[in-house]
């Protein structure tokens, strides 16, 4: 089953937000074995709804749309659908009432363009709304299905795993689509790519290999497609412990997992605690642990120290140390790492302090130079990075990369199997 | 002048990466006053890329695309534009010596598949990208522009801005859009709809408001569109004028300017400095404010107390106070933020303790349970927030609204006119 997304609203088109609605559904069809051949986005007007329902009509067999069902004059988006579908919208009671109910319970006035959420079209069937104010709705015409969503991302997220996933689940399907991954670190793209040159070229047809670089790993990604699941199956599972054979020193883990979520896990069936202390990540590295639920059993926290003052107060960091080698150096970073992991209390410490530009850099040190310490079972070592230019570049890489340090470190002192 | 951005590449298709590459080209594009109709990702196959090449020139005057240059073999793009624009692929000399200076800094190996960066095509310009192995293409065909591009973002942007951006200011232009953006928080966007009804319908015709909700802000945003700057100028200054006066009571600032950008630089001014402890977001506002150039000036750190040890012994929160209210309270929150205050040494101080989820959450305190305090002049105040149950728009939205909370305070005490 091969299928299009449809992101309505200018707002993609001029820039001001970023699609991250159609990554997360194209992951949950893959999932199901459904082929995402297209995603486009396109302004709210009717001409242009009009003609990418029909383009992907003739491409797709399902058509995902989002967006343009907000309570706002600028969209048309349900008007031109009724035309396209050459139907009508009417008032749909049960959507109006949980409409009303919302707004009571908010001790909210209800305006007419609230009550106008709960028209719907004639031909669909009613997905029901309940995060928000807009209606969902599924439509199967000539063999082809619609269905509609609003644009928070939110709102779409339950409707698509409440009321469409199922759905999705209960179609027949003819083909089947397998993945597996397994994430390398310490190693270029070009490199691995030479390495695995003869195991790349002796694939079966079916079955393609793609390297997926990102911030401080590559993955490597098995993608098999077939009709026959079972054989499938055995034929990647064959293919991906050959490649698990070649990757033994690069790999640090397998699938979608998170490093922060594999080390996370590592450390709490270890029972052990982790801390940070962040000068030019600023607390980034927190907020990537601290995205994960559960990750208080392991984090216990530590200091954003982007001051010196602070590098002093709460880490304990010299005064002395400050003043001969400078905040960006490999003393202080140590001094970090060390001063965390004592008086925060942690088995294990991350400390980053780094230029992340674009001022800040001198010819000696110049932007993009990061120190990561890191303090474990035997003591602090420290490792110096230079990146690059770009500030939110330097942040993040800083963070991956500190996120691989300390993996190595697990693997060494809690003895971690990847 | 119209354009289409196209993104190569199945990570995109299959949900592994989200494109922010075409929100930031779009931006770019736009300020140029080049209107973006349609932004496609596809897939990295030869018949993918024909056909989206092809019908993005019977649509669009300009084609940019990005992604599939790199050096694995999973890139057929270059071959594909060859026999698109039916011409041959050369190997550049200064792109070669460039790559090849670029592994010899880097004390690395060269591979073949290297080497094959520097390869072009015959009909293009080479745009030299300092930044990467990958270089640029520029390609004027029938009154058409076609321009190929790495997908590494870092790359991409640098292209844009040292040889694309250029270029297109060169190009003679019949439109010219103009925007104006004011930002408002504490007010939903059915009801600022509401109020602004009638100035919407008094709008000419030519002069459009969007409203672009965020968490704790709506956007308005005025488009005009024609082909007379002055004019044009005109018309929206007088637009944007009567929106002025009418949002004066809900309006934090103009233009796309973030807010924490405007807390930074106010206080920068008024020589205050800000601190943080957080609990429940665990860094995301530290790194939100670190993610600005110069932060430094202002922002001091803080503390990620995500344990309740860490509340105690970096903010002097008392453990009576946790004992009897619980982490998640107004006591809580008021004791961390004075101590954050004092501690730090800073004037002013957020703190923000909530249940992200999905865990934690009671029938007294359900997930999304969030007390954000302030200290500032006057002693400290704390609010309570009722957000969903989805942990990282918990964070997103309370790191937000605490942004806002800083700015009514600011706007109070420094006397700050937005």
């Amino acid at each position: 089953m091969k299928a299009a997304i449809i992101t309505i609203g200018d707002e993609i088109l001029i820039g001001q937000i970023v699609d991250t609605n159609s990554a997360w559904m194209a992951q949950q069809l893959n999932a199901l074995g459904i082929d995402v051949i297209q995603i486009s986005s396109i302004a709210d007007k009717p001409e242009a709804i009009q003609e990418a329902l029909t383009l992907a009509g003739t491409r797709a067999d399902l058509i995902l749309s989002t967006g343009g069902l907000g309570p706002t004059q600028d969209d048309v988006t349900k008007q031109t659908l009724a035309s396209f579908f050459n139907t009508s919208l009417y008032r749909d009671e049960r959507v109006l009432q949980h409409v009303e109910q919302l707004f009571k319970r908010l001790d909210r006035p209800m305006l007419e363009t609230n009550r106008q959420q709960a028209d719907v079209l004639a031909n669909a069937e009613v997905l029901h709304n309940e995060t928000g104010t807009a209606p969902g709705m599924w439509i199967a015409r000539q063999g082809k299905i619609y269905v509609i969503m609003p644009g928070v991302p939110t709102e779409m997220k339950y409707l698509m795993e409440a009321e469409v996933l199922p759905r999705l689940r209960k179609l027949p399907t003819k083909q089947t689509i397998v993945h597996r991954s397994i994430r390398t670190a310490g190693i270029g793209e070009s490199f691995l790519a030479e390495q695995l040159a003869s195991f790349e070229a002796q694939l079966p047809p079916n079955i393609h290999l793609a390297y997926l670089p990102k911030y401080a790993q590559v993955k490597l990604r098995l993608t098999a497609i077939g009709s026959d699941k079972d054989r499938l199956l055995t034929a990647i599972d064959a293919e991906e412990q050959k490649l698990i054979s070649l990757t033994e020193s690069y790999r640090v883990g397998f699938g979608d997992v998170l490093l922060e979520q594999q080390i996370l896990d590592v450390m709490q069936e270890a029972g052990l605690q982790l801390t940070v202390a962040e000068s030019c990540t600023g607390g980034y590295l927190g907020h990537l642990l601290t995205s994960l639920p559960g990750s208080s059993a392991v984090f216990k926290g530590g200091g954003i120290v982007y001051s010196n003052e602070l590098k002093m107060q709460l880490l304990g960091v010299q005064e002395q140390t400050l003043r001969m080698f400078g905040a960006v150096s490999e003393q202080v970073a140590l001094e970090m790492a060390i001063g965390a992991q004592q008086r925060f209390g942690a088995d294990y410490s991350i400390a980053i302090t780094g230029i992340a530009g674009p001022d800040g850099g001198s010819v000696e040190k110049p932007v993009g130079t990061v120190w990561i310490a890191l303090a474990g079972k035997h003591g602090a070592k420290a490792k110096l990075f230079h990146f690059g230019n770009v500030r939110l570049a330097n942040i993040e890489r800083s963070a991956a990369n500190a996120l691989v340090l300390l993996f190595y470190l697990l693997k060494d002192e809690v003895g971690w199997r990847s």
